[in-house]
């Protein structure tokens, strides 16, 4: 890290943060520049230090010089990480496409979506039994009566399952049901959830929170890696901004940015990134052409009467539409979409 | 919620969209404007319904009237709520002033803090147990050997500790040491967490997630006060916005917007707010001068050496003249700041 | 528009509001809620109204029915705009490929920058003379010798030249050299450049404020379509965001949203967008999946020594390169880059 | 500035860094890593340096460590600037309050507005005749007529005038009026205004935009401050944020942060800040608290009739009560308002 002093620091001072560096196990480094002096404290593994330093009298600021995250850096592991559960594949030239409606409401509403993203060429289901709704007065989810649709979803059309584990205490539960567990965008730094959604074994489809800088994404990813479990995918969907004619703003940049940092597969979500039907299409589009290595899609046969975010579902219609599109846009920047295996051969984990 | 359909949608449309209303329970009523109309639909209770309605054909958008938060309404009880949990008076015309250390780093430096704090007129002791940090490999708390430490400068002092739980499961343990459970920013919506807090008859501290709008500060509220416990104080400590001069930026205009909807009493916390504790003396004024019912306000021994949040802290010098200055901002604004009373007399829930 | 009143409205404010909306010429249409009462008021044309009558005693807002553009409304016009200026078309299924400069700094640089995008497919040479730089101690640009040297350079590409005009009292000046005048982010409601810029009769690039919303950039191009001057390219070149990784936040998701609600075409920056050249072909591409009518890319001979942006500059092998990613995904979503025609042929306005 | 490799950079990069470093004209001074080296230059002079520096291969990042402005530095001039245009004092312990309409509308409304004000403790009065209107369907101002009313005004009350300008072409017309030249939020860095603006020899109040860094605020002061012009106020008046239920978000931690930066006098217009007549008091207040040199706030007869900013707009009434609580927290903080001399004895610039 760099400790950057004010103009006016004392000789004093500055041999005062010399001496602190040292003793935080540092090299110190100073340099005496035309207007100020900088020191530049070698060996650092601990962010703590450069906060406490910030308040050393004379200081200006510190300035980091490391990235704070470790495993989940493509500096550290080379190698791009591929996830597979049976017929998802994520990652380097597969495009993982998951598919289904906010909520599992009913059997007969999820079954029929089930078969029609597999029949449009999805290669997991998406669905929410346990829903973490901002109004205490909203539709809760179904809880396990929900992952048990879900089960009976995936025996018919061989799709992996994706559902959301709101508490860690959940864990288990919903890990005998799922393939693959999301970890919902209001609790990306909860931490306790994110040690045991690592521990459960399954692979963790972490979304990103709306406020979140991409290093503090990488900083729960490290929560989850360090649990020795490393099929983490991280999910793009949306951020608070003041714009207001979409629902969050979806920055795609953080699609190349992130593949440019770490290892890790990143997809994107297009209904939450953008809160309304008539957006997921070119955005579904353009999240692949900017290297997306998947994408998260809420489908409902109704939208219009859908008991959560009816607004920014797909019909079936739309959704196969949208799966046109995103196939050729997939061919023109290198990309496949694994056609989902057979039931009977699949290798669930 | 006001249906506005588009320009060019047709009468089946608008038709469709009236029969829908009526079939959700509500009454529509539509008008017909020069350009557009629109079908006020009366006696919604659901927000599900705003969501789904959006996606029927024709329509453009849906526009809420209601507010969605019930309990924490002004509009349901006109009384201002006040919290008191011993020489912690928090509402009306009492400042509640929270102070301590970020995290307890030991027995030492926290009952030294705490004699400060309250010699300088604080009515509380705040200090971190569990420490929710951005990073895995950051200093993660003492955890129930820091509650003891906390209930020793308890005893010695009379202060009454607010201090942070982070999961659902550590609620019973956390609430057998402390006075006032806080649940952090990057909890607001963990709301597992907040039913259990809630279900421990504590008063809790809900502060605001850097990205949450205050409607959905007010329904996690709700999600407290729905289980029967009304001792909620909420907390502004700053959203994330483009500014990089300060940690967060703090708008202190939601203290009179929050006065202004809801009787729950609201305090500040400039140190979190700014990050810089060269400019935590100004914000504690000028929050006072905006209203806020009470502060919590870092304090450390030595801030360059602290495991956490060293920025941010105010020295003990700092906080006394900090004091000095809050107390005058008071009383200009007629508020004041209850005297700790004697260990002996505390009455504490 | 909607005047939704306070629930504790007294009836006289009711009628009060009643009466004001008629004294201001429109009809009003009272709706009483089971909760509240609003007014629907019917045949506004004026904004100011909206804002006067939020302040009425018992208002609890005011919500706005009709967007406040008009001549840009897709509403209005329901044929797309097609801006053409010799081999640069844009609009529909034309794609244009603006390239060149962050500034011209000499008769070298822009010809070789001008011969290498031509030759990689571009369609218009970009290039700053008139710069507005951030701080007055930054390169200022070489002003109307920079605009001879960019008609140097058209003279021998046949590209139709794009650059920027700063203030009204340049533009005849700018005009006299351009083919395309751009209305940088910063002066986009520097309203009366805008004027003077559509008086000119030369076709307007308006680029998005990075903190202008969608409604915001359309009232914008209002200004300039007002003045008759149709032909006017909207650009979106990022927003402010709490985000730091890149320069701007790049919202995608407006380039759909405002092709479903204006008829002039719009482009995007992937340089300013990201402010990182690492980041920017891949950014290129997914602007033209979401949509994108064109693109507006900085190039550079030698990017680090470029006296302004070197950065986000792309070599002339990376826009090449970029180039041919492009026109696959254009290809996929069925977008064509028109072929720059012979210089001997071109129609320049 | 410090130059950051990349982990993988060859020697031959780090050797080519520093050898343009060198050729820059600076002095570069590497630093050996455990994981990467950094490349201190020192002694630059130009930003430019470091965004070209920024695109060499195997550069990582530059961070910049002087700050760019430097006029408006504190660390240039350590006293305080005091800006001084008759009863108006700005700066130090003296508190400058300009109060009056958003629009000069009518001689009638101006002079009772200048009354009413001037009796509540206004030091100045401001009021616009030329309008930066979102909309060009909004009012526009009156124009010169409106800056003969405020003259009226100043006439009768001996308050002087702070009005804004809108385009250097202006500036003559509007300087022969106004005591201070407002430049407004859209055209902060509208840099040909600055400078004309700055030549005027009139005090200027420059508005922050809603988009705009703190240093890109100073800078647009260098502009100003460049043309050999001291007189300059800088004006917090709230940014663009994700919050909704306040037009702007007003962030007055940048007071204090400010005062530790510039010698300028910051104010704070809480009007504009806040977007709600309801939340302008305590504002204004809170502003105060926070350390700022003045305010600017919007007052109308009627605001229900105003032609702009009625929801906004204090009324008289409502001023008077402002004044009152702004006079006690002033005095809580050490500062004053100078009460508006005579007419007679003005001596205004």
């Amino acid at each position: 890290m760099i400790v950057v002093m004010r103009t006016d620091a004392t000789p004093e001072q500055i041999q005062h943060v010399i001496q602190l560096v040292q003793q935080l196990g540092m090299k110190a480094h100073p340099i005496y520049g035309t207007e100020r002096t900088v020191i530049a404290a070698i060996g650092s593994k601990r962010d703590e230090y450069r906060q406490s330093l910030a308040s050393s009298p004379g200081v200006d600021s510190v300035v980091p010089i490391l990235a704070p995250y470790k495993v989940a850096s493509l500096e550290v592991k080379r190698e791009r990480t591929v996830v597979r559960v049976g017929p998802l594949w994520v990652g380097n030239s597969h495009l993982g496409i998951i598919a289904g409606p906010c909520s599992v409401e009913s059997e007969e509403q999820t079954l029929a979506t089930a078969r029609a993203v597999k029949a449009a060429g999805a290669t997991a289901l998406r669905g929410g039994a346990f829903k973490p709704r901002t109004s205490p007065y909203s539709f809760q989810g179904l809880k396990e009566d929900g992952l048990k649709i879900l089960a009976t979803a995936r025996a018919e059309t061989g799709l992996p399952i994706v559902t959301e584990v709101m508490a860690a205490t959940d864990v288990e539960l919903v890990a005998s049901y799922a393939d693959l567990l999301q970890i919902g965008a209001r609790n990306m730094q909860n931490y306790r959830l994110l040690e045991e959604a690592g521990q459960s074994g399954k692979p963790v489809l972490l979304k990103r929170g709306p406020a979140a800088t991409l290093e503090e994404l990488l900083l729960a990813a490290e929560y989850i890696l360090n649990t020795g479990n490393q099929q983490v995918i991280l999910c793009e969907r949306g951020i608070r901004t003041f714009e207001t004619h979409t629902r969050y703003t979806l920055p795609l940049a953080s699609v190349p940015w992130l593949h440019q940092h770490t290892h890790l597969p990143i997809i994107v979500d297009p209904s939450h990134g953008t809160g309304h039907t008539a957006l997921v299409p070119d955005m579904a589009a353009a999240a692949v052409a900017a290297g997306a290595d998947g994408l998260i899609i809420e489908v409902h046969p109704n939208p219009e009467t859908a008991l959560s975010d009816g607004y920014q579902s797909l019909t079936f219609q739309q959704f196969a539409e949208t799966m046109d599109l995103v196939r050729r846009v997939a061919e023109a920047v290198g990309k496949q979409i694994n056609a989902p295996e057979p039931a009977e051969a699949i290798c669930l984990p």
